[in-house]
């Protein structure tokens, strides 16, 4: 029954346990492996190589597409084999490891890694750990949940361990679109113009005699944490649609608004959610990881198709989808992150990309990172691959976080992902500001306006009235511009006393 | 003699003096003007346009490719004529006025303005005003030593002005290529795969009807005020070079490392003069402006081709191109920004990029526009167009500025043009770091012990152990952060007293 799966049957016999399979993975190893934003990942090796950590301590570098489910990052982090973490994660245990210097933790583009893999400014793994549905008659490996950095590094690893999920459907296989660039100095422009496009197979290509182990498991993806949209979520939705609709009127959007890119968590959710009531159809979206809204939005008819890197769901909404892939199949596709978040094609299809941030300032620039400049909440994602890129980029965020201990809307923020270069709109539960075209003392102005919680207008008023008597392009208090952070830091709350 | 640069012959009445031509603007009109750079910008109408302003009050929003020169932009400042201006500037009184709030300056991508203008995200030039070689049979424009943002302009703008400048060689056709990408939602790839390739025409095609006025000049453009190398700039060079040597024979950079881009002012020229006295041969560069260093390499049989956007050269060299620019022309093309910046062409190509930074810190983010965080000093120009998508992203500057009262390499710098995830190499007259692949507290060695100025070297370990001892993926002392900042604006040096 499972050997079906391994459909190529000179590697029946490289089928072992997860024990045997973590053997080849040696201490100062590079390991990469599949997962992306929680699915897909490989789940019995990993484990098996943290339980062979209470005996010998085994360090690795550890790459992936992005975040891992079943509380690998935490076991992994436990067990003290990681050395060295990257491109993103979004683990307790692990973000106190890493704030605490104990895990070298590398934050970056996801479009860019298997580039830097490519030209060797990355070391190249030395084992991949892949989990996939079935192993075709060539030895190629069809994936599962995500595709994310899986295919190169399959191609780049000297070993490759196959992980088979029984627990998915076979009838996964074909959804996937795997297409890796040309090399250069040779690099031929990437054939997608559409959405929709397929341009590469539908397993990952290497040689069958690069597998080293094959495992089989059957523990399902973790399920997505996204809570419903709360009343300030659906306010942030809210002033988005009303100001995608008028872009609309105005002739600045075409009627389906151009592919949309949603970000991870419960504030960008909740914004999809939020097009569920709107009167857009015919949308597309061309993003990272698809989570409960796309399908919602499949389901009432609003979204024609959806390209992705990953697919996380609540638990009701994974039951449906996954029990009925085959009519979601002709509407879905997952590609590799490199081509999910990749800046060629984000410029030419002219996406409206919709990122959170955690903190923005008066003059736009957006931090997705860093609490206070210095702790690491996940890592800056895909958000920069598509704000810099795209038609459109919008951050949007709550005015207020940590009952109104914390506002999001600051004099500066404390550590900068994306510069006011990169971004178009920001939106709050109290409204928009539109800063396209604007200078920053202008953007300014729209900032307090429209975007900071009444709790703290007068003071960001205050700054900026006091920065601008002093001048300067872009006008700040150089000594006081992380007061708020300070204060929040020695007294609990960003509300300055006098 | 003249007439003979407008071929078509239809066009010969709409010759003009420039007074005349100026009235075609009119107050609260937005004007795209060709300039890139200091070069190939329209000289007599804009001057016209400041002399008029001398009788009655107009006040325009001015868009270029880039910097103008024969001091328009102090010109139009004085004149009192700039209501906004967009998206680059180098000149000492606008510079002035832009800090003071008197005339609102909007810094941006360089290849992502005409996008906005194409999707009416800003408001189309009513008039468009550029400077020409010759107006072809069909109407169409043949520009100078720029091509910046004008074709579009010119296919965007409701009237068309040209100023054919007539001590420019004829012969200067057939240097510049005009490629306008397709529109959204059907655009296709962009068709270039190699520095040399040529993919549009010779002209800025807009039908004849459009051109409402021609002006003849024969003004040369500024002459480059980028200065000879000195002992730091050399310094830089070196490490520069021996990096690159190193790159190469680790068989992680082709022997002809790949196209070059090189940013603009003294340090980026002189980096480039450097690889004069290198081994490297069969070089090509893919770069926006192209300077001195450029043709030196040509002449010295190390270039191959350069692909760029304009040219502005010293006065030596000046004579030395365009008085034999036959020889140059199968080296040369001139591109619009849109193409030399492009985020698919640069991500492709494999670029090494080199730009100047004004100030980096600790962990590899670089301010390469605001002084102390407010003063504006020209612009990100193109540097983030090329950092973001380069095959290595390389930032220069000297280690310290103003006799040693600034340090270039700073805790936090004050504002943040390019983050961290943009920085592969640091370069000063001190050393060089190689930050790729490293975390944020590894990043922060390499560059104490690298980069930073013996006189500053403790002051920032210092720093940097405290903000260790506290805690934080990137650790910092956000009290403190601009503390050397704030000592400079109160003790005219960012050496701390105790
Ligand atoms: C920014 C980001 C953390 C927000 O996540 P989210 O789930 O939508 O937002 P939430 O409002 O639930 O906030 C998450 C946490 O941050 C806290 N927070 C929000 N703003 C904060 C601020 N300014 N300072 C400190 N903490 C803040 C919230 O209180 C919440 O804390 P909790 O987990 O203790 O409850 C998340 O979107 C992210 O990691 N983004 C970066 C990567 C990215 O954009 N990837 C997508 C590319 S496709
Ligand atoms: C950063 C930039 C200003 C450096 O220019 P440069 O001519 O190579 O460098 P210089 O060392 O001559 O420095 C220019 C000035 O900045 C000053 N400066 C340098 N570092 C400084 C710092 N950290 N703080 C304050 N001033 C500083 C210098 O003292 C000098 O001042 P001066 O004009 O009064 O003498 C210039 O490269 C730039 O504008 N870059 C941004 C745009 C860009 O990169 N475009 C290229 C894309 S293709």
């Amino acid at each position: 029954m499972q050997l079906e799966r391994i459909r190529n049957s000179s590697l029946h016999e490289k089928v072992m346990s997860a024990a045997q399979a973590s053997e080849f993975i040696k201490d100062g190893m590079t390991v990469g492996m599949s997962g992306f934003t929680r699915a897909g990942e490989a789940k019995a090796v990993p484990k098996a190589l943290a339980e062979r950590c209470k005996q010998q301590p085994i360090k690795i570098n550890l790459m992936t597409g992005a975040s891992l489910g079943n509380d690998l990052d935490k076991i992994l982090t436990e067990s003290g084999s990681l050395a060295r973490r990257m491109p993103f994660q979004v683990d307790t245990t692990l973000r106190k490891a890493i704030n605490n210097g104990e895990v070298m933790f590398i934050d970056q583009h996801l479009s860019e890694m298997v580039e830097q893999l490519r030209n060797h400014q990355l070391a190249r793994p030395d084992v991949a750990i892949i989990e996939a549905i079935a192993i075709t008659e060539e030895g190629h490996i069809v994936p599962t949940t995500s595709v994310g950095n899986s295919a190169s590094f399959a191609v780049f690893a000297e070993k490759v361990i196959v992980e088979i999920n029984t627990l998915h459907s076979d009838k996964l296989e074909g959804l996937h679109d795997i297409y890796i660039p040309s090399y250069r100095p040779t690099r031929t422009p990437l054939p997608l113009v559409q959405v929709d496009d397929r341009i590469g197979s539908t397993a990952i290509p290497i040689p069958a005699e690069k597998i080293a182990g094959i495992v089989f498991t059957s523990t399902p993806d973790s399920y997505s944490t996204v809570s419903d949209p709360d009343a300030e979520t659906a306010s942030i939705a809210r002033h988005l649609v009303n100001f995608l609709k008028d872009e609309m009127a105005q002739g600045r959007l075409p009627n389906n608004l151009g592919p949309l890119q949603a970000g991870i968590g419960n504030i960008a959710n909740a914004v999809m959610m939020g097009l569920l009531d709107s009167d857009f159809d015919d949308l597309t979206m061309y993003s990272e990881v698809l989570q409960d809204s796309t399908f919602d939005l499949i389901d009432a008819g609003k979204l024609r198709f959806a390209s992705g890197c990953s697919v996380i769901l609540s638990e009701r909404m994974n039951a449906k989808v996954f029990d009925h892939i085959e009519d979601y199949k002709d509407k879905l596709v997952l590609r590799p992150q490199e081509m999910s978040n990749h800046p060629e094609i984000v410029r030419r299809l002219g996406i409206i990309a919709i990122n959170t941030a955690l903190e923005f300032d008066l003059y736009g620039n957006v931090n997705s990172t860093h609490v206070c400049g210095t702790k690491m909440m996940n890592g800056i994602g895909g958000s920069g691959d598509f704000a810099r890129n795209a038609n459109m980029s919008i951050f949007v965020t709550k005015s207020i976080a940590k009952d109104g201990a914390i506002s999001s809307v600051v004099p500066m923020v404390s550590h900068v992902d994306h510069t006011e270069h990169d971004v178009d709109i920001l939106v709050t539960d109290q409204g928009l500001a539109d800063l396209r075209g604007l200078a920053p003392r202008e953007r300014a102005v729209r900032v307090i306006q429209n975007c900071v919680h009444p709790d703290y207008r007068n003071q960001l008023m205050d700054y900026f009235e006091r920065a601008c008597a002093r001048g300067g392009h872009t006008p700040h208090l150089i000594e006081e511009a992380y007061r708020w952070h300070v204060n929040l830091q020695t007294h609990g709350t960003m509300k300055l006393a006098n």
